[in-house]
């Protein structure tokens, strides 16, 4: 991305962020894992070959930051965000594991102005992710607020 | 939790499981965000101040992960536990600021055994965390996949 910051007008429906590439460790996953999901298939490696998940597999928690963090580095520290209310779809739908590559995009799904809340929109993304064998591990979908540029009422011409 | 295992059978609808209570620091909303979500609010005291946060403001992910380690320590570590395909909601009702407490319950929406996989079952759960002043923060639905403690078919009593 460029040094312009991205307001709200920015995101246009249709228009797509790319995502990635991240390369997932096993450090990584075994870090994030023992601080918050210290489950045996993602602190360990043997452990993790013999779970239905198949190998030393990230905390599907440590999935999601990771696509913060690369919506972060796409879009969202250059922006006038104004965070978000909460997540509408998070589906780990495979296993990330220790050695896989993600990358993706985010999708503006759809935009409009908060009457609640003068010159800040409201803006629904889907996320994607997908592994280097081009399988989706992690389908999301969340809303975002961002200020506007312009003001609604330098928009519309009205007084006040 | 005692030292018992806690099978499929053991998430019956309406059972409560207490989450927390843990603090939340402000060296800790500052590591998390600098390496997932550093946005200056979740970084800068001075920053999460001026925001519509109104102080040191934990990221949402950090409260997903904070409520991932309260229902390990309450439950899931000590269980039969095959993961979870993602989560169903994820409301993040008022901000986290360093220096408050968390604290909550799980309670289980519904458990239906699993026709794709004989010997598990899927538990629809409901978590809330609120602060200490008894303001809901945090209210997420997730469904997590339990090893039942009995085979189906011993249960049944169904021959191969």
């Amino acid at each position: 991305m460029s040094d312009q910051i991205l307001a709200y007008e920015d995101f246009q429906p249709g228009r797509r962020f790319p995502l990635g590439p991240t390369a997932v460790s096993a450090e990584e996953i075994v870090e994030f894992a023992r601080e918050f999901d210290p489950q045996p298939m993602h602190t360990d490696e043997a452990a993790g070959r013999a779970s239905i998940l198949g190998g030393l597999a990230a905390s599907g928690w440590h999935t999601s930051a990771m696509l913060m963090r690369m919506m972060i580095d796409s879009y969202l520290l250059h922006s006038l965000s104004e965070g978000s209310p909460g997540i509408d779809i998070m589906e780990w739908r495979r296993p990330v594991i220790a050695g896989d590559t993600l990358a993706g995009h985010s999708t503006v799904l759809e935009a409009r102005a908060l009457r609640s809340r003068p010159g800040i929109g409201i803006v629904k993304f889907r996320h994607e992710l997908e592994n280097q064998r081009g399988e989706l591990v992690c389908l999301s979908e969340n809303a975002i607020m961002f200020r506007m540029a312009v003001p609604a009422q330098a928009r519309t011409g009205a007084s006040a």
